[in-house]
């Protein structure tokens, strides 16, 4: 059993910075006021919060967008889907997403769909987990007013090429695109200025759970789905959290700056840990490519039940995912990985290491000991 | 000028109780794991989420009653209006609410009669804030299916009696009746066993800006606003922020725990500011009943102009409010005092001094000198 914690799921929440929480405490302490207030109190929050706009804007290198506050990505996915649909009813009914979206873009488009009338179409992906301009081509008719294509899947890593996408859908002016860029953010370099619609969280980037914010870009209209005192241009409602505001801005301009770093520090595991997969090509298939996202790594168990193999791990101490924690107590299947392979068995048997900076190649070593261990151990 | 800060704003935020920022560093630190992965950290932290919601539910006393983390009492009042309107659309398309409610929920109302054909009746308030039982009776429509009614007001502190309200409204099966009852915990003792639904959030009681909750009776059905991952039976997505919900639980106990003698130490204050207040009368004339919430001290200005003043105020480092925080950059007059006096001039020229146990008799010395020093140098 391996004496220390190995903490491999990282897309599922990150560790905290420790400078970024002392940020937060420092915040709670020096900034008290409601930035809605008056009085020199609530100017002085005002000013943080106008602050941390800035700071998020100009870390993504984005000038002619805004920044709306949420409680995190869920929210900004329903607020991008559900906001720009219900502030545009007469441009169109139909949207696009991809099959492999976040449980929080597909069941807004579906409740646009079941109690608003809305289309949907699905963009397939390809044996890398990749929609295809070829297809959003094919799909885009008449009355489409709405694309939403995560940068990168939460599950496989998949990267999708939003920049091309971005620039092919300029042509339609008509069209607001969508982009989830959760898992994308200080891991993959992309420039989102073309893009509509951005949606970031502070926990996948060692900031607190409980902050996000929707990117939009200036001219983009969006009804809002939380109404009241009218903050955030009567987008998004409600008191201001100055602490969890000035903590997002930090933790995103420190994943941009060092995303390069991350990116090659976390590439040596990444590659140790794949190296050791591949020789396992008996047991297992493997569902990422990590030359492109090193931070996901998405196997298959071929001949062994994932569930029982993740919890094996989680005694032993070492924790990854199964399916995502966003959907983990309700379908037992990989959708994302059932999309990508065709296949049950496959999708039902996914495992997921999701790897940070603070990961290493002796953490890896011991989850491959411990993991053929365990695999020994089993039936098939 | 004061040399020392003081706060009269808490009805706007509170101050952070020390032990719960600690209480929040330390679930930050100790429950790092997404509370729906299936690992042993999830687990862990999932075993505190429901430790929290038992804890809100035992210190109100309420056995019936379920929670719904949410972001603060703006969603959570969205949530209950337009949650229960859209899961109840066959029930009814009456809405009875009263005028003096948050904008959070006179926004949602009017939502609803503008794009989903509902209708709205407003209850009116007396001379003491109050709405009237006989009133209810006379609004409710056959298809009335919702009734909400704040506990406290916001602006005036004026106390409704919703124990009444909600036992006459038990002959009503159809009716659901909520209460936002945001500036009423902590600080006035109600039985919120026959309410069907009830809101409260994290900042008025020295806990988190960015926490909050709806409770809801055991079979009341509520559609998300929010949708994705299916957390909290699929009402509310998003990850589970474990430190904001557990501190929000710490908030709510300490809240209640504390109450009469929170209670008893603001009515010392509350009755000197009244006091001095009230030899005032020629300038002023008191918009609260401080004896049933001495929290809320909110008087109109019969000669002067109140923004003036509480900027003249806050650059001698006192703070207190003009209009709510909620809506105090847009509209410049008190809708609630509007409602309450029916005078214009009163209610553009509200001040509100709201109160809590760290405020003193000293301080509403020092408060009475500067106002009228400040009233003293200006122009009638």
């Amino acid at each position: 059993m391996s004496s220390k914690n190995i903490y491999f799921d990282n897309a599922s929440t990150t560790f905290i910075d420790e400078s970024i929480l002392e940020s937060f405490n420092k915040a709670v302490k020096t900034y008290p006021g409601n930035p809605s207030s008056i009085h020199k109190y609530g100017q002085e929050s005002s000013r943080i919060i106008e602050k941390s706009r800035d700071l998020i804007l100009s870390s993504l290198c984005l000038n002619n967008h805004e920044v709306i506050f949420t409680s995190g990505a869920t929210e900004a996915n329903n607020l991008a889907i559900k906001g720009f649909a219900l502030a545009h009813k007469t441009r169109g009914k139909h949207i696009i997403v991809s099959e492999v979206e976040h449980p929080s873009i597909l069941e807004t488009v579906r409740e646009l769909e079941r109690d608003f009338g809305y289309r949907v179409s699905y963009l397939h992906i390809n044996a890398e987990g990749k929609v295809s301009l070829e297809e959003l081509e094919s799909l885009i008719e008449d009355d489409t007013f709405l694309v939403s294509i995560m940068a990168v899947n939460n599950e496989i890593g998949s990267v999708n090429n939003i920049e091309d996408i971005a620039k092919y859908l300029k042509q339609f002016p008509k069209i607001a695109f969508h982009v989830d860029a959760v898992q994308a953010l200080g891991k993959i370099d992309i420039n989102y200025k073309d893009v509509d619609m951005i949606t970031i969280t502070g926990h996948k980037i060692h900031g607190l759970v409980g902050s996000g914010c929707l990117i939009k870009r200036k001219g983009i209209t969006i009804e809002a789905i939380i109404n009241g005192g009218g903050q955030e241009n009567n987008i998004r409602s409600g008191t201001y959290s100055l602490p969890l505001i000035s903590t997002l801005a930090l933790a995103i301009s420190k994943a941009i700056k060092n995303q390069k770093t991350s990116f090659n520090l976390v590439k040596v595991v990444s590659d140790k840990l794949l190296d050791e997969l591949t020789k396992m090509d008996d047991l297992l298939v493997i569902n990422s490519n990590t030359k492109e996202n090193p931070f996901v790594v998405n196997f298959s168990l071929k001949k062994h039940k994932a569930s029982v193999v993740v919890e094996a791990l989680s005694n032993r101490n070492i924790f990854v995912s199964s399916i995502s924690a966003c959907h983990s107590k309700g379908e037992p299947v990989s959708y994302v990985v059932k999309a990508l392979k065709h296949d049950d068995v496959l999708a039902h048997n996914t495992i997921r290491v999701s790897l940070d900076t603070l990961n290493t190649v002796e953490e890896v070593k011991i989850f491959i000991k411990e993991f053929k261990e365990i695999i020994g151990g089993l039936k098939q």
